[in-house]
């Protein structure tokens, strides 16, 4: 595939290239090469991008990113491999100084990759510096063999991503040139004299872009062909009785179905939006990083993690609402989903586990809150922080709930809540003589769900913006605008405490959130199958007996388990060990 | 397996079986054989049972039990496969008269069966009876191939259950003899004339078994295994920095792992204690309907389709919380638990699709909400239909959230809220000129959330029943007391909602039990390894490399790794893809 690439001439970020990968549905090998080659780019000095990026984009070296530790993940600061400066040999000496330090899960590292982006502990004159970036080479370029004093190999099957060789990697005592740190913000000089040139939390800029790029291509991707698949299927499958002595109606006619797939399907409309947003952030704080402007990267970086950590969750989970939506045929890996929940219910774990991502984006809500107290500015994202909805909810009938203006307050106010409520639950344990730490750990679950409050707000938002920005097509616009209130409407029907605890909805104004949400589900009925075939996928991308464009659910299932190798073999299994039972007496048979 | 067995006089339904069976796992074949056999033993008249039982018991026939079909799952009424008595030869003609009547799913059918109990719609004399069960050869027992009109394979990969060969079935006019027809309860006489001998709703008893019997045997034990290794995992796994300048703490110690952990372990609690009291529920029902007396048949067929659908569902989603509390290593294949989820989820709709299920308890409780309104006896389970709590809760802080009174009136409460709100609001659609059945499908989404209450709050009350059973053991019921404390108040925390919308809890009584749940939580830190050693699974059970017994995670993960056949091979892909590459220029490295 790169060698067809190459000689076509078309640009790896291009669209054919695009094309190919969604064809293919990320099950190709040597993914993490990009992200070894992206690392190198931002992270690198120009001599080293010169070097290097040429190598690595004939593959002529093959390159991972080994970050995480066998016993360290998502909390940086405490992986132990370490990169000791020697100013002697103007070396650095890699280490993975005991078995909690093997480097553990980099994709391509198991059998593939010949180089890697480590990252390590800088020690250099004694003194440590923190997690730095270094290119270590660890296989022969002339028979892949592991170098000297580098064991490696692969970590053993998972749950899915099968085309990985995610790998092991174990380094005693290995000396890179001082030229393979990447030093475009932070360098040692011949000296072992340390030289920051920028922010240190450049280094988490790399699993910025990874957060970023991973919300379309692997979270909403999956959502998006499991809906395609079960809502296709739900309009072809019938089962039961409605209406007395009627045929068996369509299973996409029950209120149970609709309530389970038509919210999923306007998640992803929300998502995809979001996913532009967030992608659009970055760009412009990219820009400014360039320029040596490091002020919104907290904010991008809040923002970031909390959509990985929203979107991964809503996802994941609303693939396998899918999956079971199909019924028995879901479970069959003819289906199609098995296959895409097994592999993005990973992306909750991979890239910054869940939970520390929303303790990382709370920790920026808490800051945020305590500014709005000494008026000090606030970034865009919480900037309702300063303003919160004093009155309660307006609302007299369900038609009201309709207006986004109205959901989005309640998102506002929830969010608000859920932050100050925390807040001062903190601040009440420090002022009762609690430690910070364990005063914050006693808050964390009400942190977790403030974080998640805040983003589940923001997508809400942007969904509203991306609706408004269709004015021109009033048709289309209409459509959109029913998934947003739809979206809007079912997250407030599923989290209803939150609205309800703090006052902001009454016990009646939820039951009108709930009658305008439910019928809302009547109303995408007639859109469904549209609003999924407009994600675009074809036969050969969506692998599903279910979801085939042609509807012809049973010919499929049935003529896949027919070309199944399994049936044109002999059984051995009788002759070996059901004959001798079937046969240890005469049979009256 | 079977021979040993055997071999050793051990009685299947004995201890040491059932040991066997705990310790591989349900990793066997021929396991539907026994569900074959317990549908003879149940349906199938004393002559019927003496004779296929010692057949099938020495493995001279090998049986499945064939109902499901290709396009009919949980409605069984819209089964298509007919027997149709022709009187002329004493005869039934099994047919699966199109492609969507084709069985489909029986597990040992693929590749093993012999014979099968078919479910098929009975005609006779032009007249439809329904749903009844058939025995059929469909496999010669010479040579095991299929039957002449017999067309029968596997239907393929799954998310799981790679032991198992479920299959696919089409008969085209195949005849059996008028005795393959099990006719305990109903029986078609040689002039073809149809007599009833008890309630056609003893057809569903057999399922009713199956539910019962999987709620202890696959579907709490899945949770089990899940939260053993999750939370000895948890006291291994050192991450991140709660105390500034201290060594990276245990991760159960976070308040936000123990919020996934905790109330996991609870639930096993709640649904072990739950699944004994309907096994003995169901036991005292059977005696009764031995007797011919099937008054308590509703409520029992309530009861475990209510339970199964609640404990399926709460039991599959702990597991994967359990795998994703493990972070990276919860994904590979070594931690033990991916194989846990995919094989437990399938639980959700087999054996009746769960929210098919709820609607069928909802429909239970409708008529028995309609049963106060005339005064009519209500079943003990929804006696508290009839006297519902008018007092909203009267707790004054969190310590009084601790009192089972309390939390049983709220779980009551909420119960009969959302049953009432329903059952109006289906009054009123009809009272508004509505169709009954559409009155119902767009009650459906509240329907279900009412029947999830009333199952909530049956495992509540057990839970607390089986506290207070232990009152001669203090310090086990101060333990079990916690568990039961914690699991209500997890339940009200994350579906606070419910008590709020009716005004039952006010907002401030929500934050007092929410103080009183996470109070909990540190309270069960110092148990909960000793409580999921108490579930008493040996290593090789678990087969996890982070859930054995030592603790030794990191050294099992590594030589598990080691082990791995794919690291002692030569890398084909070097040879053939790579080093083309690599080698197509010289290099400068």
């Amino acid at each position: 595939m790169k060698r067809k690439i190459k000689e076509m001439g078309w640009d790896e970020n291009g669209r054919e290239v695009e094309h190919i990968y969604r064809a293919l549905g990320g099950e190709t090998a040597l993914n993490i090469h990009n992200i070894f080659m992206k690392t190198i780019s931002a992270l690198g000095t120009d001599e080293q991008i010169a070097k290097w990026i040429p190598l690595a984009s004939n593959y002529k070296v093959l390159g991972t990113y080994a970050q995480t530790e066998l016993g360290h993940g998502t909390y940086l600061r405490g992986l132990e491999t370490t990169a000791t400066f020697d100013p002697k040999t103007q070396e650095f000496i890699i280490d993975t100084p005991q078995i909690t330090a093997t480097k553990w899960w980099p994709g391509d590292l198991g059998k593939s990759s010949t180089h890697a982006v480590v990252l390590a502990q800088l020690y250099s004159n004694g003194k440590k510096y923190g997690m730095h970036p270094f290119i270590v080479q660890i296989r022969s370029l002339k028979d892949h063999s592991p170098l000297p004093g580098i064991s490696v190999g692969d970590i053993g099957p998972k749950m899915s991503f099968e085309n990985v060789d995610n790998g092991f990697l174990m380094m005693r005592n290995i000396r890179i040139p001082r030229e393979n740190m990447l030093s475009r913000y932070s360098q040692v000089l011949p000296d072992g004299s340390y030289v920051k040139k920028g922010s240190d939390k450049i280094n988490y800029f790399t699993m910025i872009a990874v957060r970023v790029n991973m919300l379309r291509g692997e979270v909403l991707e999956a959502l998006m062909k499991a809906c395609t698949i079960s809502v296709r299927y739900s309009a072809v499958r019938r089962q039961s009785e409605l209406k007395p002595g009627d045929i068996e109606p369509k299973i996409i006619d029950y209120q149970t179905q609709q309530q389970k797939l038509f919210p999923l399907v306007a998640t992803c409309y929300a998502i995809h939006f979001t996913a532009q947003y967030v992608d659009k952030f970055y760009h412009d704080v990219y820009s400014e990083i360039r320029k040596e402007d490091f002020n919104s990267l907290p904010e991008l970086h809040a923002l970031a993690a909390g959509m990985k950590a929203y979107a991964t969750e809503i996802c994941s989970n609303g693939v396998e609402v899918c999956r079971k939506a199909c019924g028995g045929h879901g479970y069959s890996l003819y289906s199609g989903i098995p296959s895409l929940y097994t592999k993005v219910t990973a992306s909750c774990t991979y890239e910054g586990e869940n939970t520390v991502l929303h303790l990382q984006v709370a920790r920026f809500l808490m800051k945020c809150f305590a500014a709005v107290q000494t008026r000090s500015p606030l970034p865009a994202s919480t900037a309702y922080l300063s303003s919160p909805a004093t009155d309660a909810c307006t609302a007299r009938n369900a038609a009201d709930f309709l207006d986004p203006e109205v959901y989005l307050t309640a998102y506002e106010f929830r969010a608000y809540s859920l932050i100050a409520s925390a807040a001062h639950k903190m601040q009440n344990l420090v002022g009762s003589g609690a430690e910070q730490y364990l005063a914050w750990n006693s808050t964390s679950v009400e942190l977790v769900k403030a974080s998640l409050a805040h983003s589940h707000y923001l997508t809400v938002k942007i969904f509203i913006s991306a609706v408004t920005s269709l004015s021109d097509q009033p048709e289309i616009k209409a459509v959109v605008k029913r998934l947003c209130d739809l979206y809007a409407l079912h997250g407030i029907f599923t989290n209803a405490g939150d609205f309800l605890q703090y006052g902001y909805l009454t016990g009646k104004q939820l039951d009108m959130a709930t009658t305008a949400y439910l019928g809302l589900l009547a109303e995408l009925r007639r859109d469904a199958v549209l609003l999924v075939d407009a994600f675009d996928y074809t036969d050969e991308q969506l692998l599903s007996a279910l979801g085939s464009y042609d509807g012809n659910v049973y010919h499929n299932l049935l003529e896949w388990a027919h070309k199944n190798p399994e049936n044109k073999k002999v059984n051995p299994v009788f002759e070996t060990y059901l004959k001798p039972f079937l046969h240890s007496h005469s049979s009256k048979l």
